[in-house]
């Protein structure tokens, strides 16, 4: 089996090396110019050409940025779609909003080529340690397929559902994450109001069941005053924003990830768009 | 060392019996007539006057339901405070809001008597588990001394600060509950809107790490729609009232705890105050 | 001048019929068969197609129910553009976002037509008074040879600016009416608890300078529980969503406004869509 | 009749020399020292004395700052109540909230003293030109001895019930004004960002049925910048609490009032406590 790689990013570029560590057959590529060291001395063919990169491929996983990068690489400008394989397997695993999905798989149909959505759960140190969770919608014989893969990469791979179902699910994740970070930072500072030491509750909160876990990484953050960005506040933004417009297209009421929207919209006027979602921390802190 | 056990609810009936089974010399007494059966074959003694339980106490434990109850024992219509010895210690494990534990405190120190607040986290399994955990205000050479009995009851002891903080911490742990509670029900009834099955996101949701761990086993009640209460929805929805309080009191805005609370009364004016508070879900489910 | 007027609903006849008691020589036309007597013994042509409706028209004005529905008849399946006179005018009085009515001006620039939009403050009986309110965005020079027929339909013309700026402006005073209308409706429900007479609050509050005026008429339909449409209240849903949509893109945050979104969403979910927006006080009324 | 005044602050002073100005029999009294040149040529006796000031009269009208101010006057410290004679008529205009008036009244009944909460609509301007709207909780009886002295100084007399319901009603007009005030706000600032220019938007919205008319001076006031104090905003904020305390005794859910509070909170947190409440624009606007 041919695997290829495109988009060789914080994930990506640890997400492929994963896979040269078990034996792979793999090329990779990136669509501007990477430290060629990073691949060195592994069994991993880098190529400057799109094309050339995925025409023999059987497997291509890709992870970009936004949907539009997506959308250019694949079936925009570039393309890639057109120099694949009759029959390979696209798998994409950028965070991308469920319609787009559901336009990936019919672009990918009408050139007979199968499509997974299978965005992960997890940024820079899960893909390090291939601890990543995959949230996958398609066809249950692809995912057959690819799935040997996908656990090189990560811990766990989860089949949501049909087309979009796995970007439908990150984006619940998503708002999740948002909402329990603000729920926690709001808890933490009326804690320091009523007294209570600040960094004993940033070391203790995290640790009981009211809390979502991954606070517990983002506590040491706000100890240590490091917004360095692992996912960027103003892509929870959007995300947040995303949501709401699949609610009202459901007709679904949204209370509090409508608020939440709001909270972080502030924060990304204020400018810490680029920082860390964990910023809005200091962005409710610094209002004094 | 004699201990006493006052308030044999749910909860304290639980927590006395795991203290009675490391050999504690124990006397309990509940303001109403209680099946003896509960202590058979236990070296213990139940009493059904209040004076002649506290009378002897070196440590005397309380959970009850309502600061108004405790009030009632301790300081009002029925004054245990005054058949206590002097020095003794009183170890209040109910929830009640931090002023109420700074007057308690008062009340017991005009008398001579010493005070620890101590409310827990965890409900009925916990309790059954001695795996509760103490949040604990007061002095710390008082805490020294009542330690062991309170490691008879839960798995962890954790010294929040001086008098009042337990509850104020308590407070805090609350309103995550009741928030995270609330962000999970919206995320799922989205997750169904768009397509995925309820059982499958009621299942894979609260394994994630942007979920609250507790969420585990409400997800189950939901699943079972079983709302029996172990947490009354009226009682979230006061302490979210009682934390709203305390950040206009600090001010310190607090958006989501504050929609929260509306969103709580909205259900407990459907009639939802005396189911489980993760009844949220059934009221936001039933609006359709 | 020749003027023909499109789309006789419940405002469109009522704004046609003002304009033939100002000897205007009028054409009509709409999509569905009308009861002709509305125009009897009326200086008007009642045309059954549209091309002859608008061909030799200097001035075309628009009255539709939504921007599908001008899209349909001006640029999509009937293309009323197409049959238009070269410099002809188009005033659209429909209620539409910002960005169609910049859609709407493209597709008549590029037939040689001018184009305004002109969305109406006021329903059914200020349409019959000619008591309507313009808001006008386009060019000055294109207003002032169609202000003088405005004027026949309405109390005032106002320019708010260019294209599209009548619309935006329009989106403005709809999210202050769906929210002022919640305020009111709170207030009242609050008033009620606190044991005033229900009647007594909605005689006096909507005279007070804190209450919108428009109050006034709706608290005479929450007396007599009649909710019958006027504007409706998914109609209100949708442009409360708009107006939160735009936000989100001018990075604006916008809390109540959204927060009223959710609540108009839950009254919608609740079946009460197709009632006048002010049944949203009957649906936080009902909640007991 | 003998009529006394207390409290000569900015309405105070404005209201008894509207009283002045219709022949009544006049004492005055002010807890620190006043400009003796306001009451100058006027038909009114200025005392030092508070004991002096009510002993002979028979209408006692207050107009203090806070509840605090009141009780102290009356029945905590100063104890004016005790100097009054039997069945003379206390007539409290300050802004204080139900249960306030409620305690007043009793301290007043159990002295045989009559007593009304009589606040106000209206500042400043009102005062001066004997506009303001008085909302009266108390007896019809008692309501007819005072109300010739009530319309010398305002233009409506408005008895809203019981005694309490003066204060509960003034309680609704003020959340009203702060929420007017806020979509008021963000309405001209999500203008703004659709390109309306903010001088038109201000000089127009609040003309149109959909605004409030209060607006029409805040309007003129955020034009120039002006945020001198009329109402401040931190008494707004504690007016919003009220509120919502009164909303969660009642279980009534509140929305738009609870998340106004925060908002306002926010503001206060950032020192424009002491401006006028309509700098919540000012705040709004400076996020960016």
């Amino acid at each position: 089996m041919k695997i290829t790689f495109i988009g060789l990013g914080i994930m990506g570029s640890r997400m492929a090396t994963n896979l040269t560590e078990n034996n792979v057959n793999l090329t990779v590529y990136n669509r501007t110019e990477i430290d060629n060291s990073l691949f060195k001395n592994k069994n991993v063919l880098v190529v400057n050409s799109l094309e050339e990169a995925v025409k023999e491929a059987d497997i291509v996983f890709s992870m970009l940025s936004t949907p539009e990068a997506v959308e250019e690489v694949f079936f925009g400008k570039e393309k890639a779609l057109n120099s694949m394989k009759q029959n390979a397997i696209w798998v994409d695993c950028s965070t991308v909003n469920p319609s787009f999905s559901i336009k990936a798989f019919q672009e990918s149909k009408s050139r007979n080529i199968r499509f997974l959505d299978a965005p992960v759960a997890g940024s820079k140190p899960q893909a390090q340690n291939a601890e990543l969770v995959f949230f996958v919608g398609g066809k249950k014989e692809v995912l057959t397929e690819v799935e040997p893969y996908l656990n090189y990469m990560g811990k766990k791979v989860l089949r949501i559902g049909e087309i979009g179902k796995g970007a439908s699910f990150k984006m619940l994740v998503n708002i999740m994450l948002a909402q329990s970070m603000l729920i926690f930072s709001e808890a933490v500072l009326l804690g320091e109001k009523m007294g209570i030491d600040k960094d004993f509750l940033l070391g203790l909160l995290p640790n009981l069941v009211v809390s979502a876990p991954f606070t517990k990484f983002k506590a040491e953050s706000i100890k240590n005053n490091n917004y360095d960005v692992q996912f960027p506040l103003e892509w929870m933004h959007k995300d947040l924003h995303l949501a709401t417009l699949t609610a009202y297209e459901e007709n679904q009421p949204l209370y509090l990830a409508n608020i939440t929207k709001e909270i972080y919209a502030e924060a990304n006027k204020n400018g810490m768009g680029r920082l860390d979602f964990s910023a809005i921390f200091k962005h409710l802190e610094k209002v004094k």
